[in-house]
C-alpha cells in the first residue's frame, strides 16, 4: 500500500509561492467547456506524485490568483499572512471544535475571540460562535430570536406560532431570504423596506411597517438592519432603529458581516455606533479584515440563549460523567456537529498585529478608498453612484467617450447597462483587473470596487486600476453590444 | 505598518512537523481553568514573530495531536497527507466556490468528484453540493424533499403546509432533531423507530408507524435512514426501507456520513446496497477516508431541485449578462453564500491514490478492525457489545477482575457505568489513548474504538491500545468510583 505522499506536503510551499509571484497572470480565463477539455480532473485511475503535481499545477494555472491587488471582484481577497499560517496550522491539527477534551486550547481561543470580539462591540456578557459563513451567522441569529419569543417552536415547529415579520432592507444580503425558506418563515414574511440613495433603510417607512404589521395581528421577530451593505456598503441608522426595536419589543439583528471590521479603526469605529445595542449581530473577518475564508461569528447577548435554543444533548458526545469541567463544551451551542476551529485563525493574525496593527490596516483601507473616491470624481468619464463613503466600497459607471453628452434618457441608460458588463468582460479576458458590477434599485449595471486590508493597495495600483477601466471602456464599439 | 508576516509561513511546516512526531504526547490534559492560567491568549496588545511563535507552540502543546493511531476519541482521526496537501493549497488559493468565473478550476473540480461520487453509489444523474459537515448535508436533503413536496414552503413557510413527519432510528445521530428544530418542523415531529440489538432500524415498525401517521392525516415526508449509525456503526436494511418508502411515496434519505466510505471497498460494499435507492444521501469524507475537517458531500437524486429549492437569484453576485454558461455558478444551489472549496483536498486525495489505492485503504480498515474485534472476543475481561462488524466499529465493555464472576444485576451495571468513564479518565490523564465511550438504549457506558484509513493502525498497535485499557481498569479501585 502506498502511503508516502508525506513528501507531498513539503512540495506544498513551492507550488503556492509559484502562483503567489506577480509573473502568474491574476486570471487564464477559459470558458468551461474549453476547460473541460484542458484539465485532466478524473480520479479513478490515481496517479504518480509527479503526475499528481503536474495535475495541480494546471488547476492552479487556471484559477484565479485572490490575493492580488488587481482582485476587486468580491467583498474578499489577500489574506492576512499570518492568518495563513494559522489555517495552515488548523488544518494540520484536524481538529473538530465540539467538546474541550478534543480541543482544549482551541476552546479557550474561541472563546477568547468571542469576548475581545464582544468587548470590541460593546456587547460584553454575551456569547458567541463560529460559523461557517454570514448567512450560517444569520441564520443563528434568526434562530436565537425565535426561540427566546416562542420556546415552543423547538418542539412544535412553526404551525404552533403565530404568524411571524422579519425586517430588512431592500439593499440589505439575500441571505434572509434564504433564512426565511430553510427556517420555515417562508419568503412572504420578509418584509423589504425602502433605503435611502445613500443605501440606508428608511427608518420612518420601517416604523410604519412594523406599526402595521402589528395592527394587522402578525407578530415583528426580527429587523434585519445592516452594517455594511453589499454593493453601496451603506451602514443603516443603528441607533434609529434600536429606538424602533425597543418601542415594538422586536429583535434587533445587525447584519454587519462587511462592514463590522470598521470597529478596528479609532477613526471609523464611530459609523458602527448603536450597534451596542443589538440583541445579535454577525461579522465576517474573512471579508475586509483578510482572515481566511471561512471567518465569521455570531455574537448573542443573551448568555446561554445559543445553548437554549440548540442544545440536543446527545449522550454519545457530550457526557455529564466527564471527569472536567463539561460546560467548555461548545458543541451543543452549535447547530453542527463536527465544526472547523475558525477562531485560531484569526487568533493568530490578531494576536500578531494587535489591536493597534489591526487599526492601521483599517484606517488605511478606508484612506485608500477614499483616494479611489476622489480619484473617481474628478476623472472624466467616471460617475459616482454615491460620493460619500460609508465602508471601504467605491460604485460607479465608466461612460466611454462615445456615450457622453447625449440626454441620458431610458435607451442611454440601457446602453449603459451592456456598457459596463461589457468593459468587465474585456478587464478579465485581458487579466488586467476583477472587478464587480451590479445593478441597484433604479441604476443600471455599475462597478463596485470594495477594498480590503489585505494586500495594502498603493495609490498608483488604484489609478492603473481606473486606467484599466478606461482603456477597455474606450476599447468598445456599438457592435460589440447588439 | 509592519506586514511582513509572509515569513512566518515557513516555520509553519517545522512546527506542525513537531507535533507530528511521536516525541510529542498524544495529550498533556489540563483542567480548563489551569490551562487558561498557562496559555498567553490575549490578543489586544500585538507582539514579535518570535513571541508569536512561542504563543503557538504553547497552543500546540495543548492541543490533542488527532493523527495519532492512539486517536480514538471521534469518527475521525489522522488525515490522508494528498488531503492536507490539498487543504493547504485551497487555503492559500482563498477561493468561494458561489461563481465559475471566480473559481473556474474548483468548479469544475467539485462536478467532477459529485459526478464520480454518485455513480460509485449509483445515484448517477443527479446533482450534489459540498457542505460544511453531516449536519449541513442533511439539512440541505431534507428541504430538498419538503420542497419537492410542498414548494410553497418557499414563500409561505410551514404554516402552509400540513403537519409532517420525519423517521429515524433510535441510533441514529442526534442532527436530525437540530434539523426538525431548525427548519420548523419541531422535534416532536420525528418518530424514532427502535432498532435491533445491532443497532438496525425495525422495518416492521416503520411500516406500522408510516402506516399509524398517515391514518391519523399527518404527512410522512421523509425517511432518515443510516449507513453506519455512530456508536454501533449499524447500517440499516436499505432494501428493506426503500420497499417501503416507495410503498408510501415517502423521501428516502441515507445518512452514510460515516459508512458511506464503504463504498471504496469491493469487498464491503455490497453492505450499502439498497443506497441506490435514495432520494438523497450524505457522506462525509473527512470520517472514516481521511479526508481533512471539512469535507461534506450532499447527493441528491432529482437534477435540478437543489437549485429550484434554494435559488435566491441575488442581482449582485448571480448575473444573467455574464459573458460565460452561468449554469456553472454553483451559488443558487447553495445556502451558504461564501461555500469553502472543500471538493479540492478530497480531489487530490482521490487523484493521487484512484479508486484501487481508496479501496485498499478501505479494505485494510475493515480488516484492522476484525482483528480488533476478534482479539476483544477473546481477551478476559473484555466483553463485544455486538459480535458482527457493519462498520469499522467495535465496541466492548472492560470488566475489571474484581467485578468478574459476580451476578450482573443491576447494581453491577451501575458500577460498570462509571467504570467506563474512569478507564477513559486515566487512559487520557496518562496520554496512552483517547477513546470514546457511550451509553446506548438499554446498554450502560461502553468503549467505541472507531477505525478510520488514516494512520494505518498495526495489529500491534491494536493490541497495545487493549492492553492500555486493561493496565488502567485493573488500576481503578471502589473508593475511585464514589
Amino acid at each position: 500500500m502506498d502511503l508516502n505522499g508525506h513528501t507531498f506536503l513539503a512540495k506544498v510551499l513551492n507550488i503556492v509561492n509559484e502562483n503567489k509571484s506577480e509573473n502568474s497572470p491574476l486570471i487564464d480565463f477559459k470558458h468551461p467547456h474549453e476547460l473541460e477539455a484542458i484539465l485532466d480532473l478524473d480520479v479513478s485511475k490515481g496517479c504518480t506524485d509527479a503526475e499528481l503535481e503536474k495535475c495541480v499545477r494546471e488547476v492552479l494555472q487556471y484559477s484565479v490568483k485572490t490575493d492580488r491587488a488587481t482582485f476587486k471582484n468580491q467583498l474578499y481577497g489577500g489574506m492576512d499572512p499570518y492568518g495563513l499560517s494559522g489555517a495552515w496550522i488548523a488544518e494540520a491539527f484536524n481538529t473538530s471544535q465540539y467538546t474541550f477534551e478534543v480541543a482544549p486550547a482551541f476552546t479557550l481561543i474561541e472563546l477568547t475571540m468571542i469576548r475581545h470580539i464582544s468587548r470590541l462591540f460593546g456587547i460584553s456578557g454575551g456569547d458567541g460562535i463560529f460559523s461557517p459563513g454570514g448567512s450560517m451567522s444569520l441564520f443563528y441569529s434568526i434562530v436565537a430570536a425565535r426561540y427566546k419569543a416562542f420556546p415552543e417552536v423547538k418542539s412544535k415547529g412553526m404551525r404552533a406560532l403565530p404568524d411571524m415579520v422579519l425586517f430588512t432592507s431592500e439593499d440589505s444580503h439575500y441571505s434572509i431570504k434564504k433564512a426565511a425558506h430553510w427556517l420555515g418563515f417562508g419568503t412572504e414574511s420578509v418584509r423589504v423596506i425602502k433605503t435611502n440613495a445613500r443605501g440606508q433603510m428608511l427608518v420612518d417607512e420601517l416604523d410604519s411597517e412594523l406599526q402595521k404589521e402589528r395592527s394587522l395581528g402578525r407578530y415583528p421577530l426580527l429587523v434585519n438592519a445592516t452594517a455594511g451593505t453589499t454593493v453601496l456598503g451603506a451602514i443603516d441608522d443603528l441607533p434609529a432603529i434600536a429606538e424602533l426595536c425597543k418601542k415594538y419589543g422586536v429583535w434587533m439583528h445587525v447584519d454587519a458581516c462587511w462592514g463590522g471590521s470598521l470597529i478596528l479603526s479609532s477613526k471609523y469605529k464611530h459609523t458602527l455606533s448603536g450597534i451596542e445595542s443589538a440583541d445579535s449581530m454577525s461579522w465576517n473577518p474573512h471579508k475586509m479584515a483578510g482572515a481566511p475564508l471561512q471567518c465569521s461569528v455570531a455574537l448573542v447577548r443573551e448568555r446561554g440563549l445559543l445553548h437554549a435554543a440548540n442544545a440536543a444533548a446527545a449522550t454519545y458526545l457530550f457526557h455529564r460523567d466527564r471527569f472536567y469541567d463539561t460546560r467548555y463544551d461548545t458543541g451543543d451551542k452549535s447547530v453542527q456537529c463536527g465544526r472547523k476551529i475558525d477562531a485560531f485563525k484569526l487568533w493568530m493574525m490578531w494576536k500578531a498585529r494587535g489591536d493597534s496593527g489591526l487599526c492601521l490596516l483599517a484606517d488605511y483601507t478606508m484612506s485608500i478608498a477614499q483616494f479611489c473616491l476622489q480619484s473617481v470624481s474628478t476623472r472624466p468619464g467616471f460617475r459616482l453612484v454615491s460620493d460619500t463613503l460609508q465602508c471601504p466600497n467605491v460604485c460607479f459607471w465608466y461612460i466611454p467617450t462615445f456615450m457622453r453628452g447625449a440626454e441620458e434618457d431610458a435607451g442611454w441608460w440601457e446602453l449603459m447597462h451592456k456598457i459596463t458588463p461589457k468593459i468587465k468582460e474585456l478587464l478579465t479576458l485581458s487579466s488586467r483587473l476583477m472587478v464587480a458590477y451590479s445593478p441597484l434599485r433604479e441604476y443600471k449595471n455599475f462597478f463596485r470596487m470594495a477594498f480590503t486590508f489585505h494586500p495594502v493597495v498603493k495609490e498608483n495600483q488604484v489609478l492603473e486600476m481606473l486606467q484599466a477601466i478606461e482603456d477597455c471602456g474606450e476599447s468598445i464599439t456599438m457592435p460589440m453590444l447588439l
